[in-house]
């Protein structure tokens, strides 16, 4: 019977192991952490509660910033992104039925985007792990972690301990990891906004070379690009709405009323391969450490899509983490473990605030506001200064194609 | 007896008089209009409710744009400014017991601002206006438009009537000329923001060579330049809050917690010489001109002081609406005058996000909304940005320098 013998494969390996680094969570910043770790020789187990089919299915970011395509490169680790992903050097915001194409890239020393769904890249890091000899653990969630403030701080997962001298947590906003430690350590700042969405898969192939953030009185919609198969949409709904109130045929007529320009343009459609809402939060933690327990990733903050900034902050905490632990080990100098927070934190807070920004501006004021018409004209505004103000088109851009963290 | 006096000359002068341009209001925008009229021989008369000695003392504004100075200049009218202001080329932000100074004009073409109180270019701009023959009429208010879609729009004045080719409304927010115009015509964009200030006027050498904004969990506070002798200083205050409830040493000491750094600093107090509240409000209206009858200024227009735009907007008004009116008499070209509101209005918008951008950095969140430290950590990482970015800050430059509006 099935009970029986996952109980029994339980108890054979409900044994404590130990390692150097325990990781908890396989998504793209685990990965990558195991990944790096394991080219420096340094020991790690990754545990993971979803399978293998599970992850690398899952249908999430799909925009990676330029400076993550050259960290992964430096390590062997970008060769299929390179040939199948397509470099991104422009985005289109759409107003009153007019485009701007804002040219980031040439604007930012041409750093380009490259898009590549988020779940292609957790393939290329399972498979490179496993190729590596790496321990990966699929279907074991962990339960807790435990002693985080002493030198053997310990995860405890459904197939036993395992007793770490590092545990990092990249699992997620509702990941095990932040909830084991003392609430006391941490400051939480958080914001609910006021708008919901929509969040589309289709297969459909993209009606644009470039993603497009469109402003609309009916509410924000947005095309973002995956392969030359498959879509993403956004379209800003009501609280109120179910998805009984998005029937397919709403969907795209939406689209199209909300993306329509005063020149032709058309929209391809396709089968809908994933409609859910999404609740929009932005969430810091800090500090994103305690003892010898790291956050990473969305364990320690969550951001809205807008501006594609989500993945990349996770990857940049990856980076940062992993140059500290290989000091920790190669030269015993734990200074940069101690500055982990610190040296990620203003990168977090400088991204929050652009992707607030852009929310601010993609979508119109509830009409029932008494300041409404006022604001509106406000975000009319700020896209017409990005389109006529060079500085201010700089500006974005160095935020949109993310800071440099290669750290040496 | 006074009032028969007065009742005795009303009767002699009301008389109705003819003219090409009725300006109502002798303001800065009204009286840079008649000076530029007269200097093109094209007849004008001004009007003003208020008293000579009035308006020559009427402190409000100080920091006049590069483009002001320039445009004076050329016309003969920036000789005490130039002479007794002070150029500015840094603004101070003050967050966390550190000040940071953004050098401005260094990033913008050295586009240094002028400290130079508005009484002082009023006195100027009234000396010239008069020494050139100019009918000005103080003590002489307006009353209502009449005929604005006609070609002889007419002023009711307390005087008499003034016939006129084109009038321009020059005369503030509670002026007569909106209203004399019909209201379907407009559209009104508003915000009434949700913080007050208390504005002073002291008679104490200022503490500083640059305007301070001041970001402090107590509220804004700001100190702002205006002579060697003679400073202004802005706090935020809470709605409930009577002039009782500001004494003297309470403005001081406040203003020395709010702007106090973990570096020394003093402040140097002095006489207040005047107290009020300060209601922020955004307004425009548009369009700002309906037949022959046109608005400049804060008529159309209300601004934040954050950012110093309030004047200089106006004066940009006036100079568009001058280069309109030339070409009107001397090329019989009417297309400029048809195209004034359009001309005027994405500058105003600009400024107006601009202002409304500045305020949100500015004033801490109030605590007790629920996202208050999120929001307040954006705050900060608006203004390290400021620090950081090459690009952010020029593009901060350009909204705070000005846009060059000399037209030819």
């Amino acid at each position: 019977m099935k009970g029986f013998a996952a109980n029994e494969k339980n108890r054979l390996e409900n044994a404590t192991t130990q390692t150097k680094v325990g990781i908890i969570g396989a998504g793209p910043v685990g990965l990558l952490i195991g990944n790096l770790l394991l080219q420096a020789g340094i020991a790690c187990i990754i545990v993971e509660q979803q399978s293998r089919d599970y992850i690398e299915h899952r249908a999430r970011a799909g925009l990676i910033e330029y400076w993550v395509v050259d960290y992964l490169r430096r390590y062997g680790l970008a060769d299929r992104l390179l040939r199948e992903g397509a470099a991104h050097a422009r985005c289109e915001f759409r107003y009153r039925r007019q485009r701007f194409s804002l040219p980031y890239a040439s604007l930012c020393g041409d750093r380009t985007h490259y898009v590549y769904p988020q779940q292609e890249l957790v393939k290329d890091l399972v498979a490179s792990f496993l190729n590596a000899g790496g321990d990966l653990r699929f279907e074991t969630p962990a339960l807790c972690v435990s002693k985080p403030a002493t030198t053997t701080p310990t995860i405890h997962s459904s197939t036993g301990d395992i007793v770490c001298d590092l545990i990092v947590g990249c699992d997620g906003f509702y990941g095990v990891t932040r909830p084991s430690l003392p609430s006391a350590a941490f400051t939480i700042f958080e914001k609910q906004h006021e708008f919901r969405w929509l969040a589309l898969l289709a297969a459909a192939p993209p009606s644009t070379d470039q993603i497009i953030y469109g402003l609309h009185e009916r509410g924000f919609a947005g095309h973002m690009l995956r392969t030359s198969k498959v879509s993403r949409f956004y379209l800003q709904c009501a609280d109120s709405d179910s998805l009984n109130s998005w029937p397919d045929e709403r969907i795209w007529s939406e689209l199209e009323i909300r993306l329509s320009l005063d020149e032709p343009w058309s929209l391809t459609r396709g089968p809908i391969l994933e409609k859910s809402f999404l609740d929009l939060r932005s969430f810091v933690c800090e500090p994103m450490q305690y003892g010898r327990v790291y956050l990473a990733g969305d364990a320690a903050h969550i951001i809205s899509p807008a501006g594609g900034k989500g993945m990349n902050l996770g990857l940049a905490d990856a980076a940062v983490f992993i140059h500290a632990v290989r000091a920790f080990y190669e030269r015993q100098d734990d200074t940069f473990l101690a500055a982990y927070s610190q040296q990620c934190l203003p990168r977090i807070w400088r991204a929050q605030e652009f992707s607030h920004w852009m929310l601010s501006i993609i979508h119109p004021p509830a009409p029932d506001r008494p300041n409404a018409t006022f604001m509106h004209q406000l975000q009319i505004a700020q896209i017409e200064r990005l389109r006529r103000s060079r500085a201010a088109a700089e500006s974005f851009a160095e935020d949109y194609v993310g800071y440099n963290m290669v750290l040496e």
